[in-house]
């Protein structure tokens, strides 16, 4: 029978094998007790199999509390187990109660991170996962050989249709890729949902008649499930071409029944992630996390930027990138969008460490707020990659390109 | 305008009044750069608002990596924000998107912790709550003056639907109240729902007919949204009173939509709370946590039990009872389910500590490896309760109630 395997980053005051043996058993068959039904059969076919231990360092201070008394060590370990697929079937919310349920919570564990998993072959005859991806993106957006330009709405919340048609319009002149909603903002009473697709794909439509370009619009479908479809349908009959999807407000069962319908691409915020990965030693890792939502279907996946305004390191956004990009689980890769403090003087280093213009590079401030006004901010951007695709450093973005020194000086880069 | 508020526990590097403007700036009207958009009138409106910051201890080592240069002192401090009911309108995962959103990634906080927040009373227009909680579980049960007792069919996989069934006779002989799949189960090859459902509801129809007593079996319904509808609607043929949903695994969205039907009394389990809960300065705290699963329309909400098997504190547990309990935000209590290493012993002290028997108390272990057998488990667990409401402390119990010797013994409680 094939299996499901997750590898986990933990720390233990037991040892290692004793407490991976105890996650297995409360993931599987087990109780805190032996029951009389758990034969030995029955283990056999069901119980989660520890499959390998590789020990780390041990510390004197816990990550987390354990509501037990101080131990005078804890082990950390990075721990493999394995399920069969019989266990839960073909149910993505079971799996994850199975790869991240309970066991965040057992007192044999001071620290418990998800950092990746790999599923069977025979998944991809249930999960189609990405029906556009970074493919479809591009032979959506017509853009080819460098990444799609986008931007976030701004500000966030309280422009009305009609504003913000009017800004969409200016950017797209400019020669702008892609545009989203905010994710603060989805139906609210002083932007509704209709209202705003009408007035911003009258634009986009007009536009696209007119130049063969269709700028790609995520509109945000968060919501409950009903007005998430009425408004998924929305921007189909509308000409649109993509939606947005808070992944971890609306939750996977919900994406994935919007993501099945097949007619737009989804573009996935992960805004929430800091919770779920924060901290080094309780949650997930980004591997793990960006293969349940292309499991789900999403298209395009956030994974912040090159000196973000956040606290993520760059290391681990390259990282995040390269497991976009990875063909597992189901062979076609997820558009990673690059995003956060973003304003073009990033694409030299983002290019260096990636090699790939596969991205959806967004700018919000960085291109609405140029100092000549957002059509500038796009032609920056594009500049930018173009320059960085030609293997230019900064600095010799800067000496070639004499027109982007005045992103530079505005947003801080140095010149 | 109506606003909601939100609590947070914060942790900062910097003063804190800076640091909560910039979480108030993020999750409303602001990004990184001043935008030309961005009017006065505008930011009155829709900003978020610093409602009040009350500072607490500072120390010297960061609850959380910030991406940053260390600082010589991290700053505690609650601080309480506030927003517009305007920026997102109705809508939940939205209302998600704007308390837990992005704000845990900013470098401006070591730590970030949604302690609670408040709705305002509109809100009771457009959420119902919960279709059955405490009153409608107990009406369906027959349940008047004690907890309801429960279980969980152990071991968690791998019997067969006529296995399952033969179990439940037993327990539902023996007077158990509710009954429950595993969480790691739903719809797997050995046991298909179908099928489970309708071995375990003859079993219990029949004694129903017989008995005038139906008990309550929450059948796990967790699932991709399409296959969880069926199996809801399954469950209402056959005479079923309830389905249970991973709630973090399945999501907002498709847990509200499940809700909505108000046909079946929703047994909500928090797997994978954890990851959400365990570090002291990142994530959710239970009172808010159960408010949005409230307002999605949840039934039954996990809070482990006193002296659980995982990490939480009888004071944690006891805080997250008083909060299912509490009427707040829309009138209607979740009833809070005690689980997690309970067999009985538990009950005086839980008593003692809540006054209130407006419980689902389980037990898996606890009844099914009683020495009697799982009738006998039943029976202990009742009388165990009887005791408590009686006002026995755990060795009054004991003493006068002999018959409970057997399981304070085999479950390691002393006599």
């Amino acid at each position: 029978m094939e299996r499901v395997t997750a590898t986990y980053l933990v720390e233990t005051p037991l040892p290692v094998a004793q407490a991976a043996a105890s996650l297995a058993g409360e993931q599987s068959s087990g109780t805190f007790v032996a029951v009389p039904g758990e034969t030995a059969e029955l283990k056999q076919r069901y119980a989660a199999r520890v499959e390998k231990i590789m020990e780390l360092e041990s510390v004197t201070t816990p990550a987390m509390p354990t509501g037990r008394p101080p131990a005078a060590s804890y082990h950390r370990a990075e721990v493999v187990v394995s399920w069969s697929v019989e266990n839960f079937g073909v149910n993505l919310p079971t799996l994850v109660s199975t790869l991240q349920g309970n066991l965040y919570e057992l007192a044999q564990f001071s620290g418990l991170k998800l950092m990746d998993f790999t599923v069977p072959p025979s998944f991809a005859a249930h999960y189609r996962g990405p029906a556009f991806g970074i493919a479809g993106s591009r032979r959506l957006t017509g853009v080819t050989g460098r990444p799609l330009i986008g931007t976030i709405i701004k500000p966030s919340i309280g422009l009305s249709p009609a504003q913000t048609a009017a800004m969409v319009k200016e950017l797209i002149e400019a020669g702008i890729d892609f545009l989203k909603d905010d994710e603060l903002m989805a139906d609210p009473p002083h932007s509704p949902f209709d209202a705003r697709v009408d007035a911003i794909m009258a634009v986009i439509n007009v536009h696209a008649d007119r130049t063969g370009k269709k700028a790609m619009y995520a509109f945000n479908l968060s919501d409950e499930l009903d007005p998430m479809l009425r408004h998924y349908d929305k921007v189909v009959a509308a000409g649109g071409t993509a939606g947005m999807i808070s992944l971890n407000s609306v939750g996977l069962g919900a994406t994935k029944k919007v993501c099945d319908r097949g007619a737009l691409a989804i573009h996935g915020h992960r805004n929430g992630w800091g919770m779920l990965n924060r901290h080094p030693l309780l949650g997930i890792e980004f591997p793990a996390y960006q293969k349940l939502w292309r499991l789900a279907g999403v298209d395009q996946l956030h994974v912040n930027g090159i000196a973000n305004k956040f606290w993520e390191s760059d290391d681990s956004v390259v990282r995040s990138i390269a497991s976009c990009l990875a063909a597992e689980p189901l062979g076609t890769p997820v558009l990673p969008v690059v995003s956060s403090g973003q304003w073009g003087g990033q694409a030299p280093e983002t290019w260096r460490r990636t090699q790939t213009t596969d991205l959806l590079y967004m700018a919000g401030g960085g291109i609405q707020a140029h100092p000549d006004g957002p059509a500038a901010g796009v032609r920056s951007l594009q500049l930018w990659w173009q320059a960085a695709a030609e293997g230019c450093s900064y600095e010799a973005a800067l000496a070639k390109y004499p027109a982007l020194a005045k992103s530079a000086l505005k947003f801080g880069g140095s010149l």
